[in-house]
């Protein structure tokens, strides 16, 4: 069978990079014996918002919805990548170029999968969705959005304004990509996060495919 | 847009069922203020064996694939459903009565099924497969093997044999499903496995549809 799928997470291990205060990534294997069988045993530590990771509106937003409110269509079907120009952040009058409708589903692929960033110290200054691109998404009704690196908003500007604004819209975020090997165009994606109950965001698995 | 995913993953959280000696699921939610704005940081702890997951051959056979040897074409497409009358455990006496085909993806759904497991104490005689079965099934060259509860092996019995012989089979195994809202018969699956690098098993979601 010929299916093609592009996987977009990055890889969970223990020592890479994570968002500057959340918990060290854990993923310890142990081996055990059982009636003379050697038994692998993995187990992991990590925070939600590590690696390829879906944001719950909860996340920025007290009493919003968390990820049990996360539903197929949010991540599961058509998908634009768009390549952004940019290489400090996302702006509005770069988006407008780019034709983009309500109930969308887009990735954003900046100049942050030029590196294999989850294996390089945390960046500070990665491409992030500037405050006024995030209000122009709100404003079209986006659906979801995603980006190639470990938040929406940036460490030095807009990290608040920009999830506040997407996150009270409930829109769906996914962070933390990997879109070095994906051209601009369209796609189906499926995206299915872990089932964290009650939870502000989960890591996610992630795979595209060119649509015919 | 019509969907109908039926989602047969179990929530996670803190408390909930695991396999006796593996470590208990944390799910941990925190709250800081950043410039004013309430953030929600959900951080975890878990076996890779805990709740819904996947098996990988590396789990009880040394040398052998790791989760970094999974295909999409391993747990997304079609895949039968099969009602398992046998209270007690899954034999091939049972088994041949369905015309399993080399290739194919399966998932069995047993008594387990008709409580809500993830919310009990661990229970010693859950319906798990036999060893004649996970024989008959290597035999058969079938591909992917889902269960309805925590491992294919029982605790009591065949744990360690029938995960040898399905596992150094090269079959994928999905554990930890629940399979209550769903009737036997032909579906869609989508199954993804967290990218846990070099790992015995992994953390999934897992949504099945009707074939039409």
């Amino acid at each position: 069978m010929m299916t093609n799928w592009i996987d977009i997470s990055v890889p969970l291990y223990t020592g890479m990079v994570h968002w500057p205060g959340d918990p060290e990534v854990q993923v310890n294997q142990q081996q055990i014996d059982v009636e003379g069988t050697p038994v692998h045993l993995t187990s992991i530590s990590m925070s939600a918002h590590t690696g390829t990771h879906m944001d719950a509106p909860l996340h920025f937003v007290n009493g919003a919805d968390s990820m049990d409110a996360w539903t197929p269509d949010a991540t599961i079907g058509a998908v634009r990548v768009i390549t952004i120009e940019d290489r400090i952040a996302i702006h509005a009058a770069e988006l407008q170029q780019h034709e983009i409708k309500r109930g969308d589903r887009i990735l954003f692929r900046t100049a942050n999968s030029e590196t294999n960033w989850v294996g390089e110290p945390f960046k500070k200054r990665f491409v992030y969705i500037a405050k006024d691109a995030a209000e122009y998404l709100v404003s079209l009704g986006v659906q979801t959005v995603g980006v190639d690196y470990l938040s929406i908003g940036g460490y030095v500007n807009d990290m608040v304004a920009t999830h506040v604004a997407m996150l009270t819209a409930g829109i769906w975020v996914i962070e933390g990509l990997n879109l070095s090997n994906v051209d601009a165009g369209s796609y189906e994606m499926v995206c299915l996060p872990l089932r964290l109950k009650g939870a502000d965001g989960a890591p996610a698995r992630v795979l595209l495919r060119r649509l015919p």
